[in-house]
């Protein structure tokens, strides 16, 4: 295959490997919209093949990894970021010429570094859509999950101009916004603001739990602020570890940033002037801020 | 005036001191349906009055908290927490004989304290609603605010059995769940629940913050998970510090635990087995609670 001259991936086989929230989705998205000749779904699981059929996620499926990308102009990896490490060498005698490799997980320089490993003749890009719900599977799948999302993709030096443009307009026309972004940096930044809050929520879990152990009624108190703070605590425990694990270093940087910020706030309850002029900042910054923005 | 017998307040002057977003909201409640026979704001600035009258939020207004309070049964403070500790004394030379005094407050210690030494013929009892939203002041007003949230009341000694009931049934006329806390318990749940989710949202605000001022796409990369855990960082600075210095010790208390459980989790990135055991109990706490359960 050849990229040179072809826009998208009109007419073309896709295959997407893992058909959770986020495959499932992508897979809806590129059939729904007609963007793509054929999506192949990779699926661990029978019954979930049957339900992507269903659910038009696919328009075929197989359990078999390398029957699955065998012929596929475009692989997408939408598996947890740890299989997908484990994925990715086992394509390579099954790749055809010129497909391109791109992926879906939520670190991005482990993912990237193993790809440069694949063969020449293969494309490789990373990709993170940055949307999510903290419900997993297929069944929560849609196919506006990505409308308005912004879609980090992390070319690696070989990666060819034509990959990017191609890829760049598969985002778009699933409605992202793709976002170029150097693999180190991606990882240092998701850690901010997607890595650090799931640990937050998780800390305001364990936190009501143990309160809740000697007064229950602190779960009949809890509302809407409690709600949506701990809400990523709910979250798919596989796809959070292996992110953590695969983005341990900047996780930990942030985690002990926040935990320097939180001292600072205890510290404050004490210096009421020093407090508000904090608690303003945090409020201006945050009042200020709009998704995507 | 006599409550004995008297099941609701029917007919009654009910004055709101203070039409934010609270005040105004169960001004609109009360009046849309028909709970009570007229109801008084009390602001401090004139442009709210004319507002309140154009949302419906009340029958009449006025500047002077003597004259608004004056022939009513009810007089409910819906002022942040530190205004009302002010408000409370100077209420006493105006209050109708029998007139049952309760308020929107955060916290409650503070607040039960300082109406006990209201005269014995008025009958104080502490109240706070567990429903809110980030944006502040009587244009996010809604009688629908109340809807299906639990209402904390907190009696004191001397408030009698039917004042409590008065206000019981008051409460779930405008569609909450009143819930019987003592005023210390309360506080400490709140502390759990609602002071520490906005702390934790100021801490993630800060951090990412810090991070997009050397790399601003920080920005465009966050998502609903930022959006969400973040949220309460928004609040009304003014309503969070009177929170924060009147319920200072439990709020110091739920920091110090939050952050020993983030330094735990920061330890654990080393150990993968205790992490997930860790991860799995939050995410099956969290993903089994509902709001109001």
């Amino acid at each position: 295959m050849d990229d040179d001259g072809f826009a998208g991936f009109a007419g073309a086989t896709v295959a997407v490997v893992g058909l959770g929230l986020m495959g499932g989705s992508l897979g809806m998205a590129l059939r729904q919209r007609r963007l793509v000749g054929r999506v192949v779904g990779v699926v661990r699981r029978p019954e979930v093949a049957a339900q992507a059929i269903r659910l038009g996620a696919a328009d075929a499926t197989t359990t078999d990894l390398a029957e699955g990308v065998r012929g596929a102009a475009l692989v997408v990896l939408a598996t947890p970021v740890r299989t997908i490490l484990e994925q990715i060498p086992r394509l390579e005698p099954h790749l055809a010429d010129g497909a391109i490799v791109t992926d879906l997980g939520s670190t991005k320089t482990a993912i990237t570094q193993t790809m440069a490993a694949l063969p020449g003749h293969v494309q490789p890009i990373g990709g993170h859509p940055m949307c999510g719900k903290e419900v997993a599977g297929l069944a929560a799948a849609e196919p506006s999950l990505f409308d308005g999302a912004t879609w980090a993709l992390t070319p690696l030096q070989r990666t060819r101009p034509a990959t990017i443009e191609r890829m760049r307009a598969l985002v778009q026309a699933v409605g992202a916004r793709p976002l170029m972004v150097e693999p180190d940096r991606h990882d240092r930044l998701v850690a901010a603001i997607s890595h650090l809050p799931y640990l937050l929520a998780v800390s305001l879990t364990q936190v009501a739990e143990v309160v809740g152990q000697d007064d229950d009624a602190v779960w009949r108190l809890a509302a809407s602020g409690f709600r949506d703070t701990s809400r990523l605590a709910a979250s798919d425990v596989q796809m959070m570890l292996d992110i953590l694990i695969t983005n341990r270093r900047y996780v930990r940087l942030m985690l002990q940033s926040a935990r320097a910020r939180l001292a600072d706030l205890d510290r404050l309850l004490d210096d009421e002037t020093a407090l508000r002029a904090v608690l303003e900042a945090a409020q201006a910054q945050r009042a200020g801020w709009r998704p995507g923005g």
